[in-house]
């Protein structure tokens, strides 16, 4: 299967980065940017890199944006840059396109304009770094539901030498250890003889509430 | 044990997302910002908030900043603003200081002047993103470590029907399917027999390089 | 029948000039503009006239915008807050909605966020003005379709003392005199005999080419 | 007899619309504007175009412009540079001198200064819109003199197979349709068993108060 | 005689300094200016200064405007403020209205809209001072016509102890000294026996050759 | 004896004014400014016109403007730059230096620094126009001493025919007419039979009191 | 003898810093900026502080400043203020008046117009930090004459027990040590016995290229 | 032994007057500068002067920052740049960097990020100014500890013809002459008999009260 290639609009903090990454996962990716030095930064990088104005139709067909299979509208600031660069991917017949956006009201446009997602960096992060910050083991996490989560703590001292049995998270809190990060490597589903160490990190699946109790009797 | 008390000095988009999560989740949060419009957004919101120059030694101190036990620097765009309002908070007292770093120089800086945690909104957020385009069915994902993930993953239609046993991640490609997120409810560690459906969840944990695999040769 | 209630957004020289009107015409109008001396300019005239930031969501409901039959977004420069605009009005329920369009892009994304009818005044002017401009007669006009016009002529002074059936529009041209404007009134669907006189006013009705011929060969 | 050149000076939204329009007609045109942008934007569609400041008189001279018919004065916000311009035009010998005025005290100085007309095309504009809001099925209209209208006008739902005997506008309200516009070809001078259908297309001539009561009473 | 009535519209060095001067004279002045500072300096030297924006007609109604024999507009650098502020006077019926022109373009444009006399300060005064560099002993001159000038000279150490007729101008360079500025007061027609010290002042009426060669010959 | 070399420094209205009238008197001139239009405009009509900073000290030196005899610096709104580059020049080693105040403050400064003179070209023209004003036959005057005026006045139809012995205007005001500007030509020292026709411009020296009891009396 | 009482115009970072000091010396100060948060910053601190525009005559004279004894102009950026305030501070009568300049010019110029004395405090501060840069152990120096200087100087490790009479600096290079700082005390005119330890500061006059000797040779 | 190398970071008053000391002194010194002006101001002076941008790592590196013995950043109000330039000097392994501070805050976190030295030139200055301004006759002074001084002091008149002995400074205030400054030379521990002259300059030591009596009671 031919591999997908992004055109990343705005190479800002956020479009820098994706397309960084994109290219490290190994696609390819064209970044355009009206800024000569934000493409310059990253020449060396992407696949390719522009300095061209994206909400001018007649720059984006000479750049062949209508090529790609999925294009990132990431500019930062500039509500009406975005709006107008994202219809004109979409007239332009661009498969899939992903805009970032700034306010609530500005993402409403980019839906009814047809855009694929809406992205809020900012607002999401402000979201997971408030979850870490109230519970100080937690590394990252993910919402399965509204009730149930996975997270990935850091075993703290007081669990050190302590085994999965003897925790017995599944019977006091309905959740359940599925992976330990230990020097060693990765364990996956380990076994209920398994014996933790300060600094291993665990993966631990459950309800929101379940875990929450895990953490407070537990470990602190 | 009495909850922490978290000052955010920011309201931008990530502060203000920040702010809101952690009042959401149960905690007092004081909101400084020096544009008035930002605040006033925010006022009915959060705990506290007021209209100050962070930079200001003897505003920081007027509004008792030393007595809350996180600080958050999340100023948008000015290296300068973040760096003195940093130091301030640390030289204040504040036990713990978390600020956002706008590039990697600024987060440089940020270390060595004594910050406690820095943050990369916009970066972290491209990587994710990235990762979500080119895997259509990527909902999220935590790196355990260098080799490890934990997927969380869309059930596609080709899959609809099948059982666990049937798709074998775990002889096939040594990943193991710790939950399914189903609408009937979350089940976790489930049975070989448990049948999947269209659009169901799955969480996955095996190598990269396995759950590429995976999605490579089943999902697609 | 009670008549429609209007609010329109944007009191610039189109706005103003529209709202005018409709108070001429015997409706209520509330005027919005974010500028202080445009609201003030008007506020005599108008039924209501308000200051207020038109892109704040807050701001319409206070003033009740959602009650209005019909909403006229005729901001003049900024694209942003035209869209934004928009968007509010539909979405909080205004059953007609009309924007001014600055390009052709712009007017792309008021239809696509559901805007009823997107009018391009300073485009629409320009052509009408350029018709006049290489018919020195032609006062004003109507094209009835792509072949049909309705064009409003002076009689020049060659005409004085002809009468209709001396001119013969039909036989020789295709068209037809359907009014004549003079000073005593106007004479709707006149006789052959009735006789032109330097100054008068006649509409008449044919293909754009019968109307060419008449003006080039007859009258100049 | 040797066709009309036309020098336009300033290329903003009416200035351009206008030019594209007398290009289309097939006269030429030469587009002047101190903005790149703009004019490179027309260069291919008229007959010249050039970058030029149009209040410097040895500007003006060295393009030749007391060569063309008639100047049109389309600048913008400028009322310093539409006043300087015009002047110029005037004094240079141009035969017709038409300006567009921004408010109507710059109109009584450019009708002072000499100018053959001032056109104020935002302000038609809104009164034109002004009347097609309030009567939807107005499509658009040309004021005969201060009491008798000719009138553009959709044919309703609730008219469609009504013959123009039964609907006797001259009898009850005094006014006369004098054309229909049915998808098969205009109709000028329709007879009386003529029958309408939905969205066929009217012209009707008659007093302003006989069309009101026309559309208020038959029509809605 | 009623005295005339002066309003002046600029306060600028060269607006402040005439209405000061006029005020000096003994005459009734009101200043209008659209900065407050520059009014406030004036107010206590003036019968009336008002802050206001005199390119508002409702403004220039408000104070009376109409009511001035004589209008001054002496805005210091805005031609557009100038020639709208100019017709705005002129149609309200200020009987003499004299404007300040900052290039030739303004001025024949002020000559147009109907303005009594156009002023030209900072020209008229470089022309002056040309004059006086040239000439080191001319201290001011009337240009009577093209040919004839009365200049007043300081009587340089040369001529010290020369009586008029040892000097004999008139036949020697047909020029006639009608006065002499003294120490102890003016003398008016001088005799032939006159005596002339250095430092006296006298004023001389010839042709502009016959005065050149005066200054050149004898004086230097 | 060689011609005195002018060098002017600012070439706005005065200035520009000042040089060309140099030029026209036959002497040499450069002008500097910084503003590259200002030379452009000038190039043709001065001996010489550089773009050049004036307060850079290499740069006046590389004009060689210690060369010149006479300096002046006409700089228009920049008091800054007037104070710096008229003390460059006096420490140059030109001999003359005459500079433009923009206030009586800087005047002062322009003093102290040790120019040659200071003019005030819009205070001074101020003056010159209230005179002119309020003496509606005033075409321009001399102010020979606290008391004595030299006037050239029009003479009104009232005293169209009068002889000079008619009017004695020295018996009755002390006031001497010296000169007659008739379409024939100029009479100097006119004898007493002469006799004045409309239109004449007659040149009066006297007491301020007696020329105007003259004015008020006989003229008007 | 009464106190000399000083007025500080301009609080920046220089003229903050000697408003300060002569306070803590036990002087009357008036500080003076225009900048309201400068003088709010310093209102603690100093005998009096205003905001006002110091370029203005009757400002200065409001405040009284004709009855200080000192007048400082240390305004940071802005040249034409700097001048006008100082000549202003001159004629009003202030006994010495002592003012910062920017540039070798704007001295000039301040001393043309009878500035008491000139300070350049970030070129001299730029020469004393090049000296302590090249002699590490160099803390402070008084330069006596060109050839003189007093140096104080850090006593190095190598000197630690070594006694004045073995160093002998005079002998050696002419050089005497006058004065000892030591943890005990500052010996004033230290016998030949006195023995230097580690960390010692000791002053020494001599001529430059007798101390460099001195640093170079024993030191290092 | 090598001499030192120094590159400096900023331009402006204080860092030129830096640089151009050390290349007098002997040294080899870069200047950079972002500011083409103020980089080629000193471009004949220094040994190397660069136009760069001192916040970007690669710059610094393709200037060969890293081979510099010491580093000054002497930016000038730009605390963001000066933050930034100084922790990449550091990182490169410059191994010594002094930095100019703005405020005690930038003081407080240049030393946090490892700066050697920090700088505040205005600071300094100023207090040094406010010493001299009080002590009329204080040339210049050296703070030996808290409570001793050096003070460099012109000899008034009063003490003109006085022998040391007759002062005897030592007995009645505890202070030492250590140098007198003569026209014919300095003379360094100068004799009892050595007799004073006014305008001598004398080198005294002593506490600071004891001078300040001294220069209370003799010299005033």
């Amino acid at each position: 299967m031919k591999k997908s290639q992004f055109v990343i609009i705005g190479l800002g903090r956020f479009g820098s980065s994706l397309a960084k990454e994109l290219v490290e996962l190994g696609y390819e990716v064209l970044g355009v940017d009206k800024d000569e030095e934000a493409v310059q930064d990253l020449s060396q990088v992407l696949t390719h890199a522009v300095v061209a104005e994206a909400t001018d139709e007649d720059v984006l067909r000479s750049i062949g944006v209508r090529n790609f299979d999925c294009g990132v509208v990431a500019i930062g600031d500039d509500i009406q840059a975005s709006i107008l660069t994202t219809i004109l991917l979409k007239d332009m017949g661009v498969k899939k396109v992903v805009a970032k956006a700034m306010t609530e009201l500005h993402g409403r446009v980019l839906e009814k304009i047809g855009v694929d997602r809406v992205v809020y960096p900012e607002r999401d992060m402000g979201i997971r770094v408030a979850h870490q910050l109230v519970s100080p083991n937690l590394l990252d996490y993910i919402e399965l539901s509204k009730d149930y989560t996975i997270a990935e703590l850091t075993v703290p001292r007081c669990l050190n030498g302590k085994s999965l049995q003897e925790l017995n998270p599944r019977g006091r809190f309905g959740c359940s250890i599925v992976a330990i990060n230990k020097p060693q490597g990765v364990i996956i589903a380990p076994v209920a003889t398994e014996v933790l160490a300060e600094k291993d990190v665990m993966v631990i699946i459950g309800t929101n509430e379940g875990i929450e109790q895990f953490e407070d009797t537990i470990i602190r």
